[in-house]
């Protein structure tokens, strides 16, 4: 007794010697006195931002603080102090702590807004940035990629920040493996809140990548854990982990349009982690796994309804021998103790099967070896509304042993493992999003390592609680699923105010101009009828609604020289009652020609629009959400929406979504739209096509063609009518992804035609 | 101190508390009673094999010993339990050990002779195989391929064993790695004696490979430290590790004609390892470099004077995004404190670029991608001779970067780095192949993680003794470069008995067939002068020589049925001063059809060969190390020697050596020698053609071609005469592989051809 009283008594001697921070504050006031500050800065110096804009500032932090006394950079007050314009920052050195900066209102001269090094020789290790903001700090050009945060050295972290906004080309943080001093990194990226990420139309849109394919074999170690991904729509891809040994823990996806990829490496942990989808969208998906050895456990699934890629868990198949960038064959993965609430057609196998492609791309791009040695086990799959087919496979399941998994209905996949068993089980609702057993399911399969899965996603103790098959163990020890208040920083308020619209009522030009530059965003125009005669063109720079009485449309007739509304970034346009017409040498809708920083919108509602150019013409890098186009008529124009200067065949596109639905084309001289995307690229799934209930007449006669839509990925061409067009062909539909034309009329228009397989660039 | 006194008594008191071995032997006699002795074991159960021979057992071992009490297998007296027949051994469980078995006159019947598996859930952990002899327990048909000892389940070993004489496919030693049960394996395979492993004739003769390409993503953490490789000839591997976290520490390569190749995987530890060559042998490598992250520290290198694949260093360039059984980049590769004395051009970057072959192979075979943020530092080369070229580059040498290397002399490599100077040092001779500085080089870089290089090659600290560059820090530590005795079992003699060799003199027909069959191998049979008529073929299946006298020759007129000779496993003919007349109908030597289980030799010294259908028929699977003709007549045949069996494209080859010098060769109705190697294999670089000082006349009328060389990697056609052959072509040769004619006088006889790249078939 004595002796334990005595080495206890020594801890604490020892840990009262823990080195006490040693403080040494430095306020500054512009970039010469925060130059100085660095420069003279040692361990346990903090360095204070005062209030006010540092705008233009390229800051390189560097010194060699200590884990007890970290060099400090800070914010006067939080909130107050902001970086703007073309700034950045980048770190060298040990221990150096960025803490509360708020960059917003710029863009980064550089290829990154925070770098880990200032160069090779000033690497950062143990260094940390928390409790900042990064808000649509975007390039002014869609095109130009740039990453947000960019990883070197070891044991670095992001923590406690609120990033969101990153409309241009490149991952919002980037790890970077080239070169010993950055490898075996434990790079932690925890709690942070990554807000919406806009589309980005095409690759390179991810929140988070580690490692690229060229570093894929470097162990990394990076850990991603307790970080919310609200809305992060970017791409395919939310997380691309590309190097080995990565942990993803306890992460929360929010309705983000996008998976947590095994894009390369192996051996990677996912654990805990929750994704919720909804009712309506078939774009939110859940993990895709390519390589070996990785092991998925404790993760809660929710109304997840991505099909194939973006499927709750898509298992890919591999190409053989694969080269470095493509596919490795997927073995040895555990995917074990998951729960699948209300997801559709959750387990997918051998997803990316392209053996049908055979006669349009090289060996090198065939996907046939499916995944051996997996291990699908004690998982349980819940349907309030039963699945036909919980079941995918684009190939023969041979690889794949099924243990011990329960499902609560029948079911007529074409893969019915007996380890897939179907027991009436109920489920109870908790609190939102959180369905539980009311009772554990115990007959759980113990497979090699399988005692080391402890934990459930809540951290209870898996066997003192008997363990359970599925994600949450009975009794349940959350009463929540997802604390929204406990990601990102404790001072900047996420929730934007949202401002109540003002209308204002216009009966002449110059009121309509002045009052459009400045109307707030969201605020609504409504014209008195009547004809305007409008000679310049409208810039559309935010949110705005242009609207006139349904039966006494008020009539815009433009002579402006290039366009009739030119569209900036951010524009969202909603046109509702009006009649548009032009002098035919000029454009009704114009993009920017650059700077195209951000999304814009177009919605058309029972318009007519006559005697113009092309109705949209749009530059390179420039990007639609979504035109929408309903019970409109367009005539006598040379061209409709031209959406196709996205032409580097890269997988980049110019619109996400184009719907015309019950509208009528009459005497368009060229095509009615042209809307492009090229290269072969099975992780771009997008551009959606939707022509619905419209009639189309007297077009094509310029181009031979009505409708083009190359290498767009879903197309729904239905109910149309289509009568007296001089051309060969309506549209040409691709067969391998499913598209076909539905109950369409044609009267001497040509046909429409299908080509199974659609011969693009290779990308890769 | 009262305190620490009751420490150590307590550590003390559960020290003495660690259960004590409680041995329970069992002998036993045959294969029932050892299957019941297995079936009973226990934790400290010693089951003991009976003196003799073991027969045609297959040995499943299984059951559950602990480190304290293993389960032991083992002999009455090491040496005088032998297994032989057709036998194997398989382990599953847990802490089982073998020792003093000695497998030998056999081979195994599965696909392997020891398996660290029963089946896929009876895997070996924790097991060992200790003081174990293998010797030659080769299968009759080289063709076959197995394994002689396979790896699965983790943490097992094999230790002072001694195993040789591998003559069929397969590697000997092969570490598995599908299956999470078998990753993470930290095998140790240490201290053996791998004795010679002949020549086999292209690839798949590695006498240690870890994991294949499929698995080369997987972490292994395999050791391989402290073993003698003594002429591991087999193949261009000797090691070939295809998978992570491999290390190799200690080992001594001595005149084994391959090198240590890092062929898959990554962050390989080579340490301290000795690379013995010799004068005369362009054969004997060093360490080949693929992929990322390999640390090559203190290894020394003394007389390697391979070229290029077999260089004392070879860097080798790799393809872009490489398939996953192909080259990829080198990158991250540390090279430091290693010593080359006397070796020739140890530094070669860019090995194996083939850009220039683009004509002849497709994208995905070009080695383009150059080495990539490589350090070579603090290394040593000293040549007593003057190397004009220490530095070979097969393209820029612009991503290494050379630190503090020292060279004795000056030189003229294309590539001069101001990273290798000279200065003027002297080494001292300090025992067989050991040679050292006289005082250090302290100068040394200091490079990222450096600090982490400790020791030297003899296990000096580096920092107590002042550091210095090279492998070997002063004052040295080791006297003795290379202690044989060290290796292996404390039990087998690996000196084999040299016989003094028996000389019979011989008259008469009957009594040479007698004597022959009779004969100890290395025997010799003198002829004296006569025609000896034999009409059965003579079948030489050990070291023989036939000779007569160099004036006086006899005769043998041969009228058996297919041969003259018949040639058996380790059949080695020398014939001498004989005249040798066939009926035209038969060969003058053939090999067995099949079952040419081991190597042959032939040596035809100052002897007329005439009236045979071929000189040499082989059958597919025979191997010749050498065959040799000199001062010898050729005439009246169909064909001359016909090494044309493997025609599978797999690299594989009927003989290394063929050389031909002084000798005639006149009336052969089709080619002098048809001599082939098939497909691209950049790692099979053998076949060797010597023709020097030869005159071949009135030949090569039935082909054409006089000379079939294809695909022979190494051909020297010199100082020959070609008269009034009636032939387009004598020979075609390979310009890629530095193949010219020398010297030569053609007369009527076409020409000899050069194709710069020969087409080959792919073989991956």
């Amino acid at each position: 007794m004595k002796v334990f009283v005595f080495i206890s008594s020594l801890f604490v001697f020892f840990v009262s010697f823990k080195p006490l921070a040693q403080t040494n504050t430095v306020k500054v006031n512009n970039e010469i006195e925060l130059k100085s500050a660095i420069k003279n800065s040692q361990a346990g110096t903090k360095i204070v931002l005062a209030n006010g804009i540092w705008k233009d500032v390229e800051i390189k932090f560097y010194g060699k603080g200590t884990k007890e006394n970290p060099i400090i950079l800070t914010a006067e007050e939080k909130g107050k102090v902001t970086i703007e314009g073309v700034s950045n920052l980048q770190l060298g050195g040990s221990y150096l702590e960025v803490n509360g900066l708020y960059f917003k209102n710029g863009y980064t001269p550089s290829k990154n807004v925070i770098q880990f090094k200032i160069d090779n020789d000033t690497i950062a290790n143990h260094c940390k940035i928390t409790q900042c903001v990064i808000e649509a700090f975007t390039q002014p050009d869609r095109d130009v990629s740039d990453h947000w945060i960019e990883f070197w050295g070891r044991h670095n972290e992001v923590s406690y920040c609120y990033i969101t906004g990153k409309y241009n080309f490149g991952p919002t943080i980037m790890i970077k493996l080239e070169g010993n001093e950055n490898i075996y990194n434990y790079h932690q990226i925890i709690n942070n809140y990554f807000g919406p990420r806009p589309r980005k139309g095409g690759p390179h849109g991810e929140t988070i990548q580690l490692g690229d394919s060229g570093t894929s074999m470097t162990p990394s170690h990076t850990l991603v854990a307790n970080n919310l991904f609200d809305r992060c729509n970017g791409e395919i891809e939310i997380i691309s982990s590309k190097s080995n040994f990565n942990e993803f823990r306890n992460n929360v996806f929010f309705e983000s349009e996008g998976s947590l990829v095994l894009r390369h490496g192996n051996y990677a942990k996912i654990d805990g982690n929750i994704f919720i989808g909804n009712e309506n969208s078939k774009f939110m998906g859940g993990i895709r796994v390519i390589n070996t050895g990785h092991w998925i456990t404790n993760n809660y699934f929710y109304k997840i309804k991505g099909e194939a890629f973006r499927s709750a868990l898509a298992v890919m198949n591999g190409i053989p021998k694969s080269p470095l960038n493509r596919y490795n064959q997927v073995t040895d993965a555990v995917i074990a103790y998951n729960s699948f609430i209300d997801c559709k057609s959750p387990w997918q196998f051998s997803v990316g099967s392209n053996v049908s492609q055979k006669e349009v791309l090289p060996p090198s791009e065939i996907r046939s070896e499916r995944p051996e040695r997996v291990i699908v086990a004690n998982n349980l799959i819940y349907n309030e509304i039963p699945d036909e087919n919980p079941i995918v496979n684009y190939d023969k399941v041979d690889g794949v042993k099924f243990k011990n998994n329960v499902i609560n209905h029948d079911y007529n996949s074409e893969v019915k493992p007996n380890g897939l068993k179907m027991e009436s089980i109920l489920l109870e609702k908790k609190s939102t999003n959180l369905f539980v057993l009311n009772e554990n399911i115990s007959n759980t399969y113990e497979g090699f390592d399988f005692e080391t899965i402890t934990n459930d996603l809540f951290g209870t103790n898996r066997t003192a609680s008997g363990n359970s098959i599925g994600a949450i163990v009975y009794p349940v020890k959350n009463n929540i699923l997802i604390d929204k208040t406990k990601y990102g920083t404790n001072w900047f308020s996420v929730e934007n105010e949202i401002l109540e619209p003002k209308t204002y009522k216009i009966s002449s030009v110059s009121s309509l101009i002045k009052v459009i530059k400045k109307a707030k965003s969201g605020d609504v125009v409504i014209l008195k009828k009547g004809v305007y005669h409008i000679s310049s063109s409208i810039i559309i720079n935010k949110t705005i609604s242009i609207v006139s009485d349904e039966t006494n449309k008020a009539s815009l007739v433009f002579s402006s020289p290039k366009t009739a509304f030119e569209i900036h970034p951010k524009g969202n346009l909603t046109l509702k009652n009006v009649l548009l017409k032009g002098n035919s040498n000029q454009n009704a809708f114009t993009t920017l020609d650059k700077y195209m920083s951000k999304t814009y919108n177009l919605n058309i509602e029972n318009t007519e629009i006559s005697n113009f150019k092309s109705v949209l013409e749009v530059s390179k890098g420039s990007f639609a959400d979504s035109i929408t186009v309903s019970n409109t008529v367009i005539k006598d124009c040379e061209n409709g929406f031209m959406l196709n200067k996205e032409t580097n065949d890269g997988g980049d596109y110019n619109a996400e979504f184009l719907t015309i639905t019950n509208s009528k084309f009459d005497n368009i001289q060229g095509v009615v739209l042209d809307y492009y995307r090229g290269g072969y690229d099975e992780s771009t799934i997008g551009g959606n096509l939707n022509l619905n209930g419209n009639i189309f007449s007297n077009s094509g006669k310029l181009d031979g063609i009505l409708i083009k839509n190359r290498g767009i990925v879903n197309v729904d061409i239905s109910n149309n009518t289509f009568q007296n067009n001089p051309v060969k062909t309506i549209a040409v539909l691709w067969g391998e992804k499913g598209q076909k034309p539905v109950n369409n009329t044609i009267n001497n228009s040509g046909s429409i035609e299908i080509v199974q397989n659609l011969a693009l660039k290779l990308m890769y």
